[in-house]
This record gives C-alpha cells, sequence and structure tokens, in this order.
C-alpha cells in the first residue's frame, strides 16, 4: 500500500519535515499552514531535505512530489488519502484541526497526528469518523530519522493501525505500535526522563551542556544507535544474561542515583545558565550548518550500519539499504513520468 | 605522557576490558584477579577486543603488551605507573583494596576506580596517598568506549587530574573532567533516569523489550551517537535558538510525563518479565555473538563519523581518526621492538 495524495495541515519544523520526506518519496502534498512565512520556512526545510536525499540515495531518486499551499484545510484535505496533522500542542487546537479534516477528508484516509504527548483517545471525540486517527509521532528530522511511534485511541480500530503502519512503511519509516496509550507515549518518555536529569545536572554545576553532551556522545549514544538499552544490559550480564545483570543492578533503583523524585524549578535562571551554556558550545555554527553537520552524520552512521551483519544490514542500517533500494525501484519506474513532471513547476505558488 | 608498566585489579568485564585497551595499545599490564579462572576470562575478552582492534586499526597495531598474572595486588602494582582498580561495587571492598594498592604503588603513580557510582571521597580515607586517587568511570565495552569519566574527590590533587586525563588519551579515550562529585557521576545518572522509566514501561505493558529498544535505536539513539541533548535541542529551536526551545517544552517539566517520581518495585515478577522478553528478542544470538555485532557496528559508526566535518571527522569519528593513526605509529616506531617482543610468549602463564 502507497500513498497516492497526502495532506499536511501545520508546516513548522515537524510539518515541513512531513512534507519533505513525503515528496522527496515521489508523492503530491497539499499543505495548509495559516503562516504568511509558511512557504518559504517549508522551502528551507526542503532544500536541507534535499540535499541530505542527493547524498544519501546511492540508487536514485523519484521525482519529486509537488507542493500545493492550500488555502483552507479542507481544501488540502480533499481528495487525499493520508493526512499528517502538525499544529502545535494544544488539546483546544488539535480539536478544532481534526474536526476540519474529518469533515473533509475521505472516508478511508487515515489521520496521523504528530503530537508528542496528547492521547489519541482524548483528540477522539472532535471526530466523527474517529477510528481513522491515529498518533503518528515522528522524531526530528523528520524526513531522517526513520521512527514512527503509532498510537491508537479507544475508538481507533486495527484496520487503521495496519494501514498507518503500511504507509508510513512506505516511505522509509521504521513503525512502531504502542500497545497501551499514555502519555507522551515511549520515546518521549524515556527523553524526558534523561532530559528533567540532565537539568538538575546543569542547574547544580555537576557538568556544562557541552560536557554533558560529550558524555553522551562517547559512550552510550554510540551504544543506542545499533543497540537499545534491554540488549545492550544483556550483553552486559554476560553468559548469565539478562537475570544476572538484573540481580546486579536492581539494587540501585532504591539508591539516591537520581534526583527524579523532583523536577527543577523553570526559571528565568535556569534558561540563561543552559542558553548561555549552548551558545558557548556551538554558536560557531549556525542552525543551518548544524543541520547540514547532523544529517550528514546521520547518513554516514546509516551507511555504515548497512554494510554490517553480512553485508544484510543492522537496525536503521538495514532499514537504509531497503530504503535507498526503493527509493531507487522509484526512479526507473518513474523514468516516463519522471519527465512528464520536470515539465511541471517544482514548487507550485500559493494559491 | 604515556603508561609504561599499567596494573589492573579485577579481571571481570570491566577489569578484562581495561586490560584488553592497554594491551593492544602496546602496555604490559600485571593483573590480580583472586577468581581462578581469571585468566579464562581475560583470554576471552582479549579474543573478542584484538578482533576488533584488527579490524579497527587500518594503518597497523603496536605489539601487544603482556600480561601478567601476579599473586598478590603488591606484586601487581609494584613499579606501576598507572592502576586501574574494577572489583565490585562495595565500599568495603573498596577500601581493603584501595589500601593494599596505596601501600605498594609508586608515589607519583595514578589510581583509578571503575567504580560506576561511589564518591571517589568515600574511599580515599582508605588511602594514606588520597591525592592520586580519581575515579575512572569506563563504558563497557572498554577497549571501543572512548569515553572516561574523571571524579577527583575532596582529596584529589589538581595534578593527579590532569596526570590522569593524559595517561586516559594517550590510549585513545576521551575523558571528561566531572566539575563536583556526586554519586553516579553524570552518565550513569542519565541512564539511571532512563533505565527507571524504561522498567514502568515493561512493567505496565506499554511496549516490550524488543519494542524499546527499536524505539531507541531507530530515533534518538542516533541523534546521540553524533550530538548530545543539548546540541540537538538547539537545532530543534530552529534560528530562535535554546531559548526557544526550553520556552516550548518547559512546561512539560510539570506534565504527568514520567512515572519517576516512584521506582517500580524490584521482584520476581518483573525480573522474569524483562528476562523473557530479553530471550525472544536476542536468544537466537549467543552473547558471543551479540559482542561482535556490537564491536563491528561502533567499528563502522566510528569510520563514518570519521570521515564527516569536512574529512577532519566528527566527535567520536574526529578521535577514532586520531586513534588509529596513534595505534599505526606505535606499529612503526616499535618494528624492533615488535621483532623482540614476538620472541617473548604473548600470554605469560599464571606465576
Amino acid at each position: 500500500m502507497t500513498i497516492r495524495k497526502a495532506a499536511a495541515i501545520g508546516g513548522g519544523v515537524i510539518g515541513a519535515g512531513w512534507v519533505a520526506r513525503l515528496v522527496l518519496n515521489g508523492i503530491d502534498v497539499a499543505l495548509y499552514d495559516p503562516d504568511p512565512e509558511a512557504s518559504r520556512k517549508v522551502e528551507e526545510v526542503m532544500a536541507g531535505a534535499r540535499r541530505a536525499y542527493e547524498k544519501m540515495a546511492t540508487e536514485g531518486l523519484p521525482a519529486e512530489g509537488t507542493i500545493t499551499y492550500a488555502k483552507t484545510i479542507a481544501e488540502a484535505v480533499t481528495g487525499a488519502d493520508f493526512i499528517q496533522e502538525s499544529v502545535p500542542e494544544r488539546l483546544d487546537i488539535k480539536h478544532k484541526v481534526l474536526a476540519e479534516i474529518d469533515a473533509h477528508a475521505p472516508a478511508d484516509a487515515v489521520i496521523g497526528s504528530s503530537t508528542s504527548g496528547i492521547k489519541p483517545s482524548d483528540m477522539q471525540p472532535a471526530l466523527k469518523r474517529p477510528e481513522r486517527l491515529v498518533v503518528g509521532h515522528p522524531f526530528n528530522p523528520v524526513y531522517l530519522l526513520p521512527l514512527v511511534e503509532i498510537v491508537g485511541g479507544e475508538k481507533t480500530t486495527k484496520k487503521f493501525i495496519d494501514k498507518a503502519r503500511e504507509l508510513y512503511a512506505s516511505i522509509g519509516m521504521k513503525p512502531v505500535v504502542i500497545r497501551k496509550e499514555i502519555e507522551a507515549f515511549v520515546g518521549d518518555r524515556l527523553l524526558e526522563a534523561a532530559w528533567r536529569e540532565a537539568l538538575w545536572l546543569i542547574k547544580d554545576g555537576i557538568c556544562t551542556v557541552e560536557e554533558l553532551d560529550d558524555i553522551m556522545r562517547y559512550s552510550f549514544g554510540l551504544r543506542w544507535a545499533q543497540m537499545g538499552m534491554f540488549q545492550v544490559y544483556r550483553i552486559a550480564g554476560g553468559e548469565a544474561g539478562m537475570r544476572h545483570f538484573m540481580a546486579q543492578f536492581g539494587p540501585c533503583l532504591t539508591w539516591p542515583w537520581t534526583k527524579l523524585m523532583n523536577v527543577p524549578e523553570f526559571n528565568d535562571e535556569l534558561v540563561d545558565l543552559i542558553a548561555g551554556q549552548s551558545d558557548e558550545q556551538s554558536a560557531k555554527w549556525s542552525i543551518r550548518e548544524l543541520e547540514q553537520i547532523r544529517d550528514d552524520n546521520l547518513i554516514a552512521i546509516y551507511e555504515g550500519l548497512a554494510k554490517q551483519n553480512g553485508g544484510q544490514g543492522w537496525g536503521a542500517g538495514e532499514l537504509h539499504k531497503d530504503y535507498v533500494k526503493q527509493l531507487g525501484k522509484g526512479a526507473s519506474i518513474s523514468a516516463a513520468a519522471a519527465k512528464a513532471r520536470a515539465t511541471k513547476p517544482k514548487k507550485v505558488a500559493k494559491a
């Protein structure tokens, strides 16, 4: 199953990341975003994503899909079989936007929400056809990071969970279906735990943001790019395995090894401290430069992992191998279509 | 400054990892471990590490140092300029072992402790010369992961912190000096926070260990192999920067986004659940196979990152480039020494 026509509602960093992934997969996207600057912002993300895909897609790329800037949600979602909502994280806004999408989208379209934290069941009351609403929670940069957490609400049907999984996978992603809905799902729960602890560490002057970043990227970050914590700890347990590991480290749970019984007060002083240290670490690069460095690094990691596991690829590397092949297949199949498309303008001006 | 003769006290997974890193850097190591199986276990780790280094060291390797199995701590540390302690995580054992090391080690030797959590100030009362004790906390696999957290106690002098930093760097590591000592330092604080949250997620049936691992390695693990969380979030803040990011996500701190106000009860049921799911995920590989997969993946990531940043390398990749060069330099400089060494037995039998 593939996406024929997509709609994106909201064109911020995440929304534009979705647009980029879709368009670079050769899919036409209609975008609705009331921001008068939307097309400029989306084109900036597109430029970065295009650069990354040209580097990554060693077997070719399909002809780019078109981006249409729609004037209304109704106009954007009409005829779409896949709609991704990426509007601000406020339940009242989500309700308003989702009701509008629901009223005009084809009945069998999948509606995915990019929310980082809101439970789908809390959004479903806004929809007359709530069975097709899923959370499809991506990670920035959406065009390069493969994970999408799929979360169904009380009224989501298995049919639409399965359909969502297929559609996300068809654009090179790694869908993981979360078994029970909770706020913030799984990825952001883990990120939030680490973030809270990190704020304490900076606030208490144990380390600077640069030192903390180095501690991550020279140790467990390298582990987690290829194996998650459970597989890593299984190895740490040695031949005695996971049980041994847990027996050894279980007691730490009662030791004062985190500050997580509490959260740091979020005040100007903390913001200044962290923003100042962040400038010291990174102000030498523009955000655009940092994005390019990050994207190049990610592609290098994918390519390294793609050669592992006896040439089959490992983890994100295995997925990357398949994705590159798929993008290349698109390129050859659509040779004629690409030619036809090349005569169309790449970017349709705001209607 | 380089290490002339090293001593390792304790030859478990971590201790043997230190032995491997030292020996593969061409340094002779005297090991003390009362376990009658110590030499077999160390040789197993050595075999894995040797395999990894042969793969990684594209510019050659120095002649391997020798391993001497000492009968006493006194025998192991005599004449050593660098001693690494990796005995079990109990303060009484640390005290006993460190007192013995202290009594027999040269006065200017650096004593590093591999402890994951104990504060150096809590260990220093056991030493007559506490100024040279630092925590040098590594990450498994010690021979491949570069990070070492250096933590000084109340009585550690700057001279020895600097010396420790130089010695660890001389064997290809990335030392980060922690500014204030706290239990579990920085890396394990972050790991413990994520681990506690992960236990809740599994216990509550939100996901399985394999799903959680996939969520990590297809998203933020890929980020953190090359940039830490603060640099990543700086990018997420866009041109508005870190201040904008914090303003946007600060409020989440008061939302119920983690279970970290509490810790899950550590009982047989939880151990069974996790160990069972871990078997489903990984029992198809032996621990040895998993180690090789992990090591190959790490080397592939290093090599990918070594080509970034205009060829200068980025993060662990930049360090890798230097390390490979350094190992190769050792190989050519010590051509004569290597020949001489080749006539000595590689592994000195237990004395």
